[in-house]
């Protein structure tokens, strides 16, 4: 027993987990830290501000920006809710059918755990899903475990990567922080490899081995790499001859590959198409189409955007039989995925159709989904043509995903001001133009950029799209008075630093 | 660059994170296994059993046996789901209030992604919630984060609290195996002390004490101790007198308590009520009420028992504010807990009541709660009977939760037959008990318990009663049947070996 005066030595932060103290997540930070008081002075009316809320535009959230969720999934959800609509309701017809099938397969109800993995049929769908969509690229129900959002797939299989502090994960830079932040909590080694922003943010093989090689030689065990397709932050998407010269170069260090694939529907150009890792590792020659691959999907994404549902997946391809056992039985301990996400994930991939659902629902799935479409698909074209219209910006095209990540130049007296506020120069300009326009977005040093270059992230997800549009005036408004207050003495501003 | 014919070094058994290879759970492990084939055979007809289903006692899973929803907190799901039927459909006007009471809070719909810690009005309600059930002992909402079932909110403080392999938690023996696997995949020191079973499970300051000073010996720095209460799988209720010894030992050591209260509202015997560890923390004299305490909440148990909607929660307590701190931006990293499950805790917290939702919603809502409470208490109490009335069976009385855990007296010639088997001498009690009976239960080495010792956990959930005590009966029957077969040629068998 120990005296009465002591201070207690319970959990702090010197004696706590370290990798959970050190690991860091730009996309909620400081700039959404900020708009949170914004919107407690916007509602106590302490301060004015030009705008009556903030638009949240850190993080990939469309229905928090206006998108309206497809009829037909949440129809199919209330009824599951409450069954007993089924049979008093007036739900369409093959709304019900629709969930007729789920209730007569799932144990119980919604309110049941589901298996550890997942509820089967689910996964068998997917696995046909995913069959399809691959052009015949052989996919198998249990070698995909459903999860509660992606976030949750990534976490555990970036987690079973790392068995010491010398594992490393070769990640894209820049990159989604879910994955630097995972991999400071697992207490590994980041290996970033940088794309390229002025070949619109590609990967090419030689960066590769470049941050292979430097990683090996402080003694860092590289494990896997991280390929993010279409791209987050940068937007960008992949074609054939890219994705095989990566899988070559995993397969030839006894790298996996985790392709995260979340985006496969958010595609905006029409010059380009998306192809999964796993089709273009199934197509390989001997033995490069034995490479182990992770492959994510979510219902979060795409043009649904069931964020709050958190249905996700990892399918395993050429993976070792005794380590899938190991997940499966690592996933019993969580009990269950939530039921409705992987509901929601079932429909994402097998839509209606007119032969189950009869002609007018999947007609109104059709249109939901076609106008959401076209919005994001005008909206990227109209974030990459106004951003480049603005001063001292410049943005790639925004092929994929949900996001532009726009480089900014900045001026000395903008640097210098951001050094004595001990801040990142792109987080002073996120800050500025957050009480300038109400947008929240993500400074680029959150997601890693080249030494001297400044970005920022925002996604392209404000509804309808003239809110959007006039939004991205504001920003010009905004950029034009910063760029002015910050303006140097003399013109010493670069927005291509030597590297 | 390597030869074509090595064979690739990808992740294997050998390579990955030796924490997730080597936890173990057995709630869904052999006995899960066996009843998967067993289904498989009788739907495929290949072998004939003595019933048409099994039926999974190894988990709290009331709704996949039998267990039906309460229809208000699914009918304000269904609203909220297609927020369209509010104005039109003719749900009661008591359940539309509600649901627009959530609606007008949630930012976008149940499809955005909500704060990272949670809904902010469902943790506001859910302090106001806890202030009330523990008397006026201040709960702050920035102190609640709401998770993906309790499951998600005990791994994220394990993981926080165990910075290296020399740090221990105090578990209670038997215990819920999630924190033997948590604590063995984030690579710390399970530190055992042993629940009495003679005197119904209780906890007792003397083992509590020996069991620390074993673990500091062999080099352990013991960081916290779990107490599940009401008792997993032992059913017991701790008094307050208890409560205080073992907050009083906390402190005295350093320890953070890790309350594991999922079953609070889980109390069948008249003769004990729950009481939180906050409420007994908060009145302690100096200092003892400065013990940190984590304390967890879901919607999974209780009368509820919404399992697959994944809602839960942690409080913190006399937690260090740097730490909360740290916590708060952990759960950024996975952006968001599932939507549903964060309103179904707000419903388990804050029921309808005559003002806000008239008196027919709230008479329906008392109606069901009740029915599903008083089964659960006969059936504690049929399974504390039946169980004691089975030759070589002995069961404490299940005072709370969801289970019993009887001790079972097993022959020579079983335990025989087990070695020879190679599995552990329950494990073949609860596996023959499956093929007899179809009833899924758990082997007593799961959870762990005193060696010589042997038990097995069972959920008290089938539903509807008589299907329940028929189960029992069929038990028995198997339970006679067993010990004929294994029946020793001498009478050897003891039911108290010397410990």
């Amino acid at each position: 027993m120990q005296s009465n005066d002591k201070k207690p030595q319970f959990i702090n932060v010197e004696n706590m987990h370290q990798g959970m103290y050190k690991c860091e997540y730009a996309v909620r930070g400081a700039t959404v830290l900020r708009a949170e008081q914004i919107a407690e002075e916007i509602a106590s009316g302490k301060a004015k501000y030009s705008f009556k809320e903030t638009m949240e535009c850190n993080v990939g959230n469309p229905h928090a920006l206006g998108q309206q969720p497809i009829t037909f999934g949440r129809q199919v959800l209330s009824l599951l809710m409450s069954p007993s609509l089924i049979e008093t309701s007036n739900f369409p017809e093959g709304v019900k059918k629709r969930a007729i099938y789920y209730r007569d397969r799932i144990r119980g109800n919604l309110g049941a755990y589901a298996a550890s993995c997942g509820y089967k049929f689910v996964r068998e769908n997917l696995a046909k899903a995913l069959e399809q969509r691959d052009g015949g690229a052989p996919s198998n129900w249990e070698q995909i475990i459903l999860t509660d959002g992606a976030s949750a797939a990534i976490t555990m299989v970036l987690h079973s990567l790392i068995p010491d502090k010398d594992a490393g994960i070769m990640l894209p830079t820049p990159q989604y922080p879910l994955y630097s932040a995972t991999i400071t909590v697992a207490g590994g080694q980041q290996v970033p490899y940088y794309l390229d922003e002025d070949s619109g943010w590609q990967i090419k093989a030689e960066d590769l081995a470049k941050s292979y090689e430097e990683a090996r030689k402080r003694g860092v065990k590289v494990r896997a790499i991280v390929v993010i397709n279409p791209g987050n932050p940068t937007g960008q998407i992949l074609d054939e001859e890219a994705m095989r010269k990566i899988i070559k170069f995993s397969y030839d260090h006894d790298l996996c590959i985790l392709a995260d694939e979340v985006y496969q529907q958010n595609v905006w150009t029409e010059k380009k198409k998306f192809i999964s890792f796993k089709k273009v590792v199934y197509n390989m020659p001997e033995p490069y189409n034995k490479t182990a691959l992770f492959s994510f999907g979510s219902c979060s994404k795409g043009f649904m955007g069931e964020c709050g549902l958190r249905g996700g997946y990892v399918e395993f391809y050429n993976v070792d039989p005794a380590v899938e056992a190991q997940f499966r039985k690592f996933k019993t301990i969580s009990l269950s995925t939530n039921t409705v996400g992987q509901v929601m994930m079932d429909m994402m991939m097998n839509p209606p159709n007119e032969l189950e659902n009869g002609k007018e629902v999947t007609e109104q799935y059709n249109r939901e989904k076609e106008a959401i479409i076209a919005s994001l698909k005008r909206k990227a074209l109209a974030a990459t043509k106004i951003f480049n219209s603005m001063k001292n910006v410049e943005c790639q095209e925004i092929e994929g995903a949900m996001y532009c990540f726009p480089r900014i130049k900045l001026s000395n007296k903008a640097i210098q001001e951001a050094r004595r506020r001990k801040i990142a120069p792109d987080l002073l300009y996120c800050l500025e133009a957050l009480d300038y326009t109400g947008m929240v977005t993500v400074e680029g040093t959150g997601f890693g950029q080249k030494e001297g270059t400044y970005h920022f992230r925002s996604t392209i997800l404000i509804t309808p799209d003239k809110r959007f549009e006039e939004a991205l005036e504001k920003f010009k408004e905004f950029n034009e008075a910063f760029h002015e207050k910050y303006k140097d003495h003399q013109e010493e501003m670069r927005i291509r630093p030597k590297l």
